[in-house]
């Protein structure tokens, strides 16, 4: 595997620095474009990688999967009456939709749909309590206690986050949030800002893999059902409005961040992380999306065939 | 397998007849609610079946899936410059999107999208040839000479189809079609009006489970990346707004039809079709969709886990 | 007054050929950009000119108020239930509005509103008959029998008219439009091809001005209450996405056609017909808006002070 | 003058104490439904009521007639920069047009465009003084310094403000907001909770009759131009989705409020303030929109005869 990873990096070479580097926030456009790595956590838990893959990015909507997966948890099936299950066939930060339903999102993957999740992690808690409950959870299955929140990333996103307080607010206006929208983003703002290694993102998504449970220990970490649930929302929603391209060139549940980074998962097979910074037109990673092609083409793990 | 499609359809019973039967047009209005079928096309071409599952009925959409692969192998990737590959997030006939998208259609199994690849099949041909084509298709997968258009409904079709005219000269008027609307309409309304079994349905799709070859004699049908790239068009748009909730609790790529019939593929095991007329919300058959359900849960054949 | 009219097309000389003249068909991309014409009818009858004012050009949209004074005649109130009375917030031949609001169209002087006005125009008699209703109605009031339809307009129109197919069968698909959509068309596409000159088109619109009669011979045209009606219809709405700058800088009810003519209304004084056939983005004669500013400016009669 | 009043409120007795009070803060749903009030201030600035004319009420939407005025005082036609003229064809606190069109509202008479308004006030002041500027318009031109702020509404309009705040964010995250978001919305639910009694509101509103200037003094108010741009505005975007309406039935440019206000301009004549709770469907005050169209039938006041 660690050979094959070496070779996919060879592979998407030619593409490495392509793309543009996300600039809303300064803290993500100073990230050098050249970067590319790739992991895979496999059926035994073990970790191989190639490239930058030990160096910590920002994961941004790569932590929608994560929330969603502790907010099923904590409230299950009445997460689905605030937020939909279906594509959105529009942008990540489209308002219109929320209108048009009164409130309701189309799925937890999109910023209003994962703003909800947030929502319910607040619930009851602290802001610092519900991410400290998204860090347990990546530093566990990640097995490294050093994922964090990136404090100056995080403040960006709070200074720039307009866009989403709109959100926020508008689906305030129609009861889709119970907690106070400033909590509720405070929250949202720090879990984008999440900064993991392709590594530590690989093992932490395992458990995707494995119907619900880290195939090392044979611990359910969350329920099976929920795992389909997820890996299923992710292979319809998890690339915005790029999601059909990704579902044909890929074949395999995955989501991706404006960071450049891609968690995709290959159900009874393992999980991969990618990173590099350049994204096409619909905000996912080139060279990482390439990178995951070329693992699907010489492993035939495409769900689709 | 003969016992256990027995089985699912016992497992279902609850919901034969439940859900609405399309009412549009006079001759699907007329179909007997409590209709059930279902059939599987396995690894080796043997095709098992239970109940209804001989007799034919109005395939309507499910046409789509066979009219796309026809178009793929006649003009390859220069039919993606017409239509799109993603989801829609909006119901089969919504005409907002091909405004906002300046009349390219999301994907080509809601209407729109089917009249583009229908125009890209009677393209220097007539009509009659178009149709002619895909019966070829249908006859020779089913195995079956008896697939046949049933001309009551096709008239129906086309007197009932302002709608699907006002999709057909709204994309002429931004270029999409090439040919004669009223053309394009015509064979678009036959090929709605196919009559198949269940049986005759999940032979004829066996191709798409083993990428693209009939694995009875290993011959190619189309090529291993259409039947790929078919398949995912199917996950991500073949049951319009409720694709998202199909992904979830099925997990097979398919498509419905508002006759009550669904195909669903099973990479790498077969093919299967239901048939039961009464439809949910979403258009998708109540008691078919749940067989499909009962089916992946006795064979673990979703591709999320 | 008529030294007036000269004055005013000297002041709007530099205009004079601005704008990009309509190209969706030859017969009115033809047109010379130079041509301006003014005319006004007043309080008794008599109609003054200057410049091009005895040259016909296409009236195109300008037709939409005098089918709309017809039907209100012919139908009364109940033409309000297949057609709104409010600003449309889109452009003129938007179809999204018609799906959110169920094939109802939001106003008369748009192309579905006045295609539903044509609906009940021709209902239980021939396109001719309504065509020649129409005819009768200009040539009466425009005192002049030499009003026409330009046929070559009219097939031109015609052959390039799928964008108003999409919208006559997308009503007809919500039960909006009664008749054949193709008999409907056929009437449409020759009231917009109806050629008057700026002489011709003051006169024929005059009785808009004194409360539905003709201020000549005091007899009345329409009812009071409804040139009332489609004055404020027009002040609001008519010209389409450009209404309320009309309304700013001119301050009178208005219709404007794209092959370059405008009709305004100057309630207790008098009509005035413009015509040059660059247009503003908004499709709005540039240099006749021009000239009705100067006029408004002139006369004080902006109905806003 | 005074008889005339009495008369109207006479007719449209039967429309009293019907229509539904706004009850989306406790303030505004607590008003007594029968309350019934018109005043009308001439062209000598001498005030003529009848009813509940001297009773306050929350103004509420028909102090963006004021804030407009002072705006454009303020800044003059760099306004339109940031705001639209046009109507909106959609609801008055629709979001869904500022994604299509940027961020830029369609016009200063619906939320997102009078947040813009405010936002030019409170530039390089404080929120307060913004308000200070309101009020001294007010109360000068109602010549009565009673004119204030009901402090529990402007504190239930922040409290119930999601909505609002929605657009305020989603605007700033286009860059229409230049100043701090939270202090534009405190400004501007503070101005919609000015309480004005019939009689002060007519008189306010007087110049807007008389080009600008203040009848009685002679003096301008503001710029004649911009008087006759806000009364455009008003007439084509005074009633959100409902200006078509009364357009039509009383053919005045005006402005309502979901307090039950109306204000209503007779150029050359005078202005109009009248009031009951009772709202129709388009959030009009029923009985009041009555009684303006009484007046104009009795006066013949319609701008469109």
């Amino acid at each position: 595997m660690d050979a094959m990873l070496a070779d996919i990096l060879d592979a998407v070479e030619p593409q490495r620095g392509t793309g543009r580097v996300a600039d809303y926030i300064p803290a993500l456009a100073a990230v050098d474009p050249n970067k590319l790595g790739i992991a895979f956590a496999d059926d035994e838990g073990k970790v191989h990688g190639a490239g930058d893959c030990d160096e910590p990015f920002s994961i941004q909507s790569i932590s929608k999967v994560f929330t969603l997966a502790l907010a099923l948890e904590r409230v299950g099936g009445a997460l689905w009456e605030k937020v939909g299950r279906e594509p959105s066939g529009s942008a990540f930060n489209s308002i219109i939709q929320l209108e048009h339903e009164r409130g309701i999102p189309r799925n937890p993957l999109i910023n209003p749909g994962a703003i909800v999740v947030t929502d319910h992690l607040v619930a009851g808690r602290t802001a610092e309590a519900a991410i400290g409950d998204l860090l347990g959870l990546l530093r566990a299955q990640a097995r490294d206690d050093r994922v964090h929140v990136d404090e100056a990333v995080a403040e960006s996103e709070a200074e720039t986050g307009s866009r989403n307080r709109a959100l926020g607010w508008f689906m305030k206006s129609f009861g889709t949030l119970s907690n106070d929208v400033e909590a509720v983003l405070g929250a949202y703002f720090r879990q984008c800002a999440v900064a993991m290694s392709c590594r530590q993102l690989a093992r932490a998504g395992l458990f995707l893999a494995f119907d619900g449970r880290d195939p090392e220990t044979g611990k359910e970490v969350i329920a099976w059902h929920r795992a389909r649930r997820i890996n299923s929302v992710m292979m319809l929603c998890g690339h915005y409005d790029n999601s059909g391209e990704f579902a044909f060139r890929v074949g395999l549940p995955g989501k991706s961040g404006v960071g450049g980074g891609i968690l995709a998962v290959a159900p009874g097979h393992g999980a991969v992380a990618v990173w590099s910074p350049g994204l096409n037109a619909a905000g996912t990673s080139a060279a990482g999306a390439a990178a995951l092609e070329a693992l699907v083409e010489r492993t035939g793990w495409s769900v689709f065939v």
